[in-house]
């Protein structure tokens, strides 16, 4: 029969996605056994205790039940502005959250995003080349439209993708998926894991020794599972890059919002491209994503993303239009909460003292727990971490002796998962290991999320410390550390 | 650059979907010159004004704000039925709809399908094999569970899939993205859309001689979009058939609340393949799907579906399901739906009375349309329609004179995509035309839905009849019509 393994789409098979892996699975065994599990292997600010923001929730459970507008007590549970908000939005659908909408999304929050863009830039001058909304496609969270764009590019495996390493897996996982080829960049985890582009070069000389056709890059900026940001200076290059290179930008920037240092803002490959002028700016591909997931929203379940493409010719437009069509629309709730994020409360809104203050309150405690676990990592035995200046991860270096090494194999398990393993086992704490994501060859790490809840981090830092030193305590045998 | 037409993956370049496709652009179009348009290209309830059922967008929109449950005014918006259902719905989650689930959808929702598929085969003996929440998985609609089934299946393009013809092109579309075969099998327009198994096997055997290697069998029950339903025997026979030639089914149930007379009542391939026993029962590999998007639900926008697999080995479900993972989660609010779907108030709730009333009356005014649409379509000259048993569509075939033909020709046009433009251009009525879902050569259909507002119907068959009976005036030159 056509659905055995054996008769499976190889490309299926070949794909890893350790997010939601074999660490993942264990911990969901373990929940249903009755122990108690921190999920910390994904992003999802809600199921660690995150509260959504009270403003998009009012407009879009009125905007579910348009029927409670019409009722005389409405403002006893809902402010004014939410009232005027899900009017509004339900004047820029046909038939309200029931009717699909257009397969790019509803264009009145499209043209939302594009405003937003445009704000985003600080850029008033006529000359400048605006946000164009029929360059803008809503999807149901960024990772589809991730998969929309590579379904477009990759023809076979003769095409390659510039990946960094570590990444999240989407994209390695998309790439098998396709039945594409990964083109591995390293990122430096001693320099900050900073971009070098002499690593990139040398990635596409050798991918294309080997016959492969590069077509695109992807940066994650804010980085997954990293944490850096990337300068404008880097970004500078990276587009020139790919300008020489004929590269199509793929630049994931869903974590723009979640920045816990002052030194290096976000900036987005969009306006750095802009500022570039001619001839990059009219010359390089991009596409952008960003999602309602991340950021001090956490809305990963509503499933809401946007892409926006720079430089892409209408013809091409119209195919990811088509392609997007055959799906319908995307969900028309999330395309709401994508307004709403992109057209928050403004001051002397009747909503924007409570919407400020929440939205503050996420921010400021998600900066007190990057520093607070980055610190915990690095007073750990064998265990040294970069500190996390963007998104929701931490990704500390495991240096595990040779006794875990030895033992692991033993296990018939890679070193970091072993260690994950165990820690999951001990502790309860849902990690996802480094090789989930690619890292170089005889270094260990763990991706861990900065989001349990900001009172209970110093116990799980506790938790992990007496956990890990005590591993190490076991395993380390005196004849020293895995190489760095 | 890799995002240049020319440059594109062949696949999807290749893929055409006729819904949204060229009449529907021209629609858009004349919409935004101002001209009324009255879209029934797709099966989109309420963007022609069917109103949401009241309960299930009580309990959504509580499900959102959560926050409402604690406010001692919430009695006031709400009945205290959808107050419990919502809080029951947020026990299932964790995190509100804000969180991630797991990526086949929240188990308590997967648990709540099964038990409903189960009370729909009416069946209580114990050894009855029942339905298993492990294996169903909840989707963003149906649409997009057929796209992962289909990616596992198809390997390249000596993987052919027998699809009806006329078909829903979502299957002809997803099966060129893939980069599989179509290996179509014709469905009979004068037997009332019937499906003889004998066509099966000669498409069977000509995709054989071709070299292509049949590996499944799509049924659309009640059909789309020919409005049949299938009889318990014909699906037998089905059955049968992919049992000895070793095919899964793919079951696309989603109209199975869309019935318009009592000869033929919905009957689902599951329940047929487990009352016939043994070898078939163990034996045929079969995926139904199901959706909140049709029925007297049709919440299109919200995007929820699901499918069920039955006789699919554990390690092909486990590789589905890291598939899924890949996106992470589907929406969470439309697995709400879904829940409320399979589970919707009973006798001695609250609500109950509220939501029968509305669900009949939808249903019964759709059966209403489903008449007056037929009833209109072959009171035109040169028209024939079958009677719309079910689902949510009428395919009449147009018979289109030689001048109609040469006219088209001359305009560089399909003759149907001719004659459908031409009523837009006329009525604003937005169809499809039939070579969208494929037909037999030489002979010419378009697709309606039933779905216009009742009272507005009458005006709408009389302004086709109007435009028709015209255009087979202006055309018909005596020389008899296309052949049928």
């Amino acid at each position: 029969m056509a659905l055995e393994y054996d008769l499976l789409n190889e490309n299926v098979k070949k794909c890893q996605y350790a997010v939601r892996g074999e660490l993942y699975l264990r911990a969901s065994e373990l929940q249903k056994e009755g122990k108690k599990i921190i999920f910390t292997n994904v992003g999802n600010p809600h199921a660690l205790g995150q509260k959504p923001l009270t403003f998009p929730r009012q407009v879009v459970a009125l905007c579910q039940a348009p029927f409670l507008l019409d009722d005389p007590n409405v403002g006893m549970l809902f402010p004014a502005d939410a009232i005027a908000r899900a009017k509004h939005y339900l004047s820029l659908t046909s038939g309200g959250l029931g009717a699909y909408s257009d397969s790019r999304g509803l264009p009145g929050v499209r043209k939302e995003v594009a405003e937003f863009i445009q704000r985003h830039m600080f850029v008033v001058t006529v000359c400048f080349p605006h946000s164009d909304p029929e360059l803008i496609f809503l999807t149901d969270g960024a990772s589809k439209g991730v998969m929309q764009i590579l379904n477009c590019v990759i023809r076979g495996e003769g095409d390659g993708i510039l990946v960094p390493v570590p990444q999240y897996p989407l994209y390695s996982a998309t790439i098998s998926l396709l039945g594409g080829s990964l083109v591995p960049y390293y990122l430096d985890e001693s320099e900050n894991w900073g971009l070098d582009v002499n690593n990139l070069r040398q990635s596409v000389a050798q991918a294309r020794s080997q016959g492969i056709s590069v077509r695109a890059m992807v940066i994650i900026n804010p980085g997954n599972p990293t944490g850096q940001c990337l300068s404008e200076a880097n970004l500078k290059e990276i587009l020139k890059f790919c300008y020489n290179e004929k590269l199509v930008l793929l630049g994931d920037e869903v974590y723009q919002q979640n920045i816990y240092q002052d030194e290096r803002p976000f900036i987005s490959s969009k306006k750095v491209l802009m500022d570039m002028g001619s001839p990059f700016s009219k010359g390089v591909q991009l596409v952008s994503f960003h999602t309602v997931s991340k950021g001090y929203w956490g809305e990963c379940g509503q499933r809401g993303g946007y892409f926006e493409m720079t430089n892409i010719p209408p013809r091409v437009v119209e195919e990811i239009y088509k392609v997007a069509s055959i799906a319908l629309s995307p969900n028309v709730s999330a395309q709401i909460f994508m307004g709403l994020m992109v057209s928050p409360p403004k001051p002397g809104d009747i909503s924007y003292d409570q919407f400020a203050r929440e939205s503050k309150g996420i921010l400021e405690s998600l900066r007190r727990r990057a520093k607070i676990m980055t610190d915990g990592f690095n007073s750990c035995k064998n265990v040294v971490c970069n500190f996390t200046e963007g998104a929701m991860y931490s990704f500390p270096q495991i240096r595990l002796p040779p006794g875990a090494l030895q033992a692991a194999k033993q296990a018939g398990k890679v070193p970091d998962v072993f260690y994950c393993l165990k820690l999951l086992e001990a502790t309860g704490i849902s990690t996802v290991p480094g090789s989930g994501f690619g890292q170089k060859e005889g270094v260990f790490h763990l991706r861990t999320t900065i989001l349990p809840a900001e009172e209970e981090m110093p116990e799980i830092m506790d938790s992990f410390k007496k956990f890990n030193d005590e591993f190490m305590a076991q395993y380390d045998n005196g004849f020293g550390y895995s190489r760095m």
